[in-house]
């Protein structure tokens, strides 16, 4: 791997020395992306000043590579003329999501100077929802007829895909409509007699793609099936384009990090997971509040139900020194059947039909880890406050508390996805405060009425 | 997406009329991957005789799709011949992957079994660490010599690729001595004129790995460039294989799998990931246990700050039930600010050189829903308590609590990082833990200094 900082600080310096021309060949020799990498790394007049040093073909490929930010900076900065032309050389489908992340007017005026048919094509895309399958595939597909012969088909490519810069891994056969038909791998082209028929060799038992499908589809096709592009077709079965495993690739990281943001109630649902991190700070107040919020509420009940408990803290006011180890550590252990319920679930590691199963096992390392614990906590408390009462009362409600969590904890994500909720979305902070609530009342009940009493 | 649930229910029914020919066709026509889905739901005893009734293609690429432990109880159920056939027609590396799951008697049983050259290939991969591009790579490959015309190349494909059952993405182009000279991938090919040379068209700036190369190199380097294979050399340049984005998607979600279990304190150091689900109960509770002792140990450490304040607590018990309140809050907006920060640090949306920056973003956002918060917590716990100083103490504490959480969510994962250590392993339950002993700490303080002294 390149050393990132190393190579921005060379080119700070033959920037201040103002050679130019050493800057152009070394900037233009870096693949596109490690020079995203770079640029990502430079301050932002510093990076359009390296821009406009790059041939036209290296800028379209750097521009894929860059996050939606950059890219609308680096294109609204340069000449309309060159910016065009950059994007007549990126694929359609990453020309669309550029165009995409732009104020309208502003990609209307590109879109007036692109070519027509380009800009034809990229309109329709366009119009597609960003999260289906049309807006993320590319239009431009390599297609045959099934009456062409093997040699036919190679000659087409020779001219076709030079042509239109098509990306290349199976060559789709349509009819006259342009019906999907079958579908040929480059594989099977290349071993196959030069004169057999396309229809003799395609398969015609396609996996396919709708334009309406959802990423989240998207995403289990391609994982379930390992292709490494996948058709689009439209409701009457005409081809309208591609998805190759890349774009699933970006789909799939962006589908985790959702994922892992809303296990600790950071809600992706009214702020995009971008913006987050570095978007405007407003926006990340806001994806963090709900949660927090519901937490409060919970919290509030938690509070309520040590009130309600009032006369024992009078009694015995030590009790209330153990509350923070009973919510941590039922918190920590319920937090661990969660995450390994909704990964399994997501990962298609668990299913439903064994959720009594893991709701039997679960209960089990629940008890066995309780059990120790609370036998630690007897003990440790035994020695230290040389009361062994409260020592057995503060282990019994540990081990009650842990089990109860572990239970908890895998009951839910299972009752959510069972009425068609997404378990990430709902279980980590609402799961935590039940059992923060919980606990308290074993504990404070425990108190109450084994230990006030004997005093 | 088809109702795996259906079918089986349907091949259940065919099995009981005994009509065999019937179910065999039927799974003969079914798709690895949903046949895979199929036998899963399958019980072992049902999963056996369909097993046995697929073609030797079909169930060598059924076999690719299974979990590890399906894969070993079917080819040790049926005869061993043919399992050794159904080896044979696997791609060296799944092959070895299987191979690798058996005890090692068992593995050599088959090995023998193997023809010559494939057992051989098959030993070699073996020799590799499985979590290194070795144990990865599928080293049967294309290559071909420089001085060759795509002509040339083409008829080279039409023999080999048939023969070998070969992955075809990139054409690797090497010298006598096999030492990896330039790649050309098979669009550059095919639109070529058939005469030129393919040094004149081959990429000499090559992306590879290397044999030793660890799986998060590996997936790092296909995230970065998004090629469909790498070429795997050893130290000498050699090419030894080449890996396929299909199994870096796997490497990826298990790597996501362990980054999101850490998070939650669940250590996948000494556990393997998939045994914590479905494996022996006693690893389950082993990959548990570690981080559950340390919160306790953090724990006993947040009683004693509660327990030095038990003058405090004597004097006005009702503090204590605010405990919960400020410990789970805290608690929550700090894991926000972990989970952020070591998502960001995993995808390098963040970098290291702009901590600071981060810290100051996170310290806002706690300060700005921490005093939100602390406000509708004064005015609830006034309204409710009839007691405005009680309530400013609360709620003033909430505000400093959830701010602190904040900055030592968004500290220790840049800290971690800064001494090579991973942050998604050690962040969760100790920052929680220090969290919980914090927020106590200055809360009780509020409490000693302005309240009790004002009773």
């Amino acid at each position: 791997m390149l050393n990132i900082s190393n190579i921005v600080d060379r080119i700070r310096e033959i920037m201040e020395d103002e050679t130019l021309d050493q800057l152009k060949d070394e900037l233009n020799s870096y693949h596109e992306a490690d020079l995203a990498d770079i640029f990502q790394e430079l301050k932002p007049e510093e990076r359009l000043q390296c821009f406009k040093l790059l041939d036209l073909e290296k800028a379209a490929d750097l521009i894929e590579y860059l996050p939606a930010q950059i890219q609308v900076e680096l294109l609204g900065e340069i000449d309309e003329d060159i910016a065009s032309r950059i994007l007549t050389k990126m694929p359609h489908d990453a020309a669309a999501d550029v165009l995409g992340d732009m104020e309208d007017d502003e990609s209307e005026t590109y879109l007036d100077k692109l070519p027509h048919k380009f800009s034809e094509e990229v309109r329709e895309l366009l119009t597609y929802n960003e999260d289906t399958a049309g807006g993320i595939m590319n239009p431009i597909v390599l297609t045959v007829n099934s009456d062409m012969s093997v040699q036919d088909v190679l000659n087409h490519i020779r001219i076709k895909a030079e042509q239109d810069n098509m990306e290349l891994y199976y060559v789709y056969v349509v009819d006259k409509q342009n019906h999907l038909l079958g579908v040929v791998s480059l594989r099977k082209l290349l071993t196959s007699p030069i004169n057999q028929k396309v229809e003799d060799i395609m398969i015609s038992d396609i996996v396919k793609l709708h334009v309406d499908d959802y990423s989240d589809y998207i995403i289990d096709e391609f994982m379930k099936y390992q292709y490494n592009a996948l058709p689009v077709v439209d409701l009457y079965n005409r081809l309208k384009g591609m998805i190759t495993w890349d774009d699933v690739h970006d789909l799939f990281e962006e589908e985790t990090t959702e994922e892992i943001y809303q296990s600790s109630g950071i809600s992706t649902e009214v702020v995009d997971e971008d913006e987050i991190i570095s978007g405007n700070i407003f926006n990340a107040i806001r994806a963090r509040t709900p949660w927090l919020f519901i937490t409060l509420l919970g919290e509030f009940v938690a509070v309520n139900v040590a009130h309600y408990f009032d006369h024992t803290l009078e009694a015995l006011p030590i009790v209330a020194i153990f509350m923070p180890l009973l919510a941590g550590l039922g918190g920590n252990i319920g937090t661990q059947s969660i995450t390994l319920m909704v990964r399994g679930l997501s990962t298609g590691q668990i299913t439903l039909s064994s959720a009594f199963h893991h709701m039997m096992r679960e209960m089990f390392v629940g008890f066995c880890i309780g059990g120790f614990f609370g036998l630690l906590v007897t003990l440790v408390t035994w020695g230290w406050q040389h009361n062994v009462e409260l020592g057995v009362i503060v282990g019994v409600a540990m081990a009650i508390n842990m089990t109860m969590a572990t239970v908890i904890g895998t009951f839910t994500p299972f009752a959510l996805k069972s009425i068609k909720v997404d378990p990430a979305v709902a279980s980590g902070p609402v799961i935590a405060t039940t059992i923060d609530v919980l606990g308290l009342a074993i504990y404070f009940s425990l108190v109450s009425t084994f230990l006030v009493k004997v005093l």
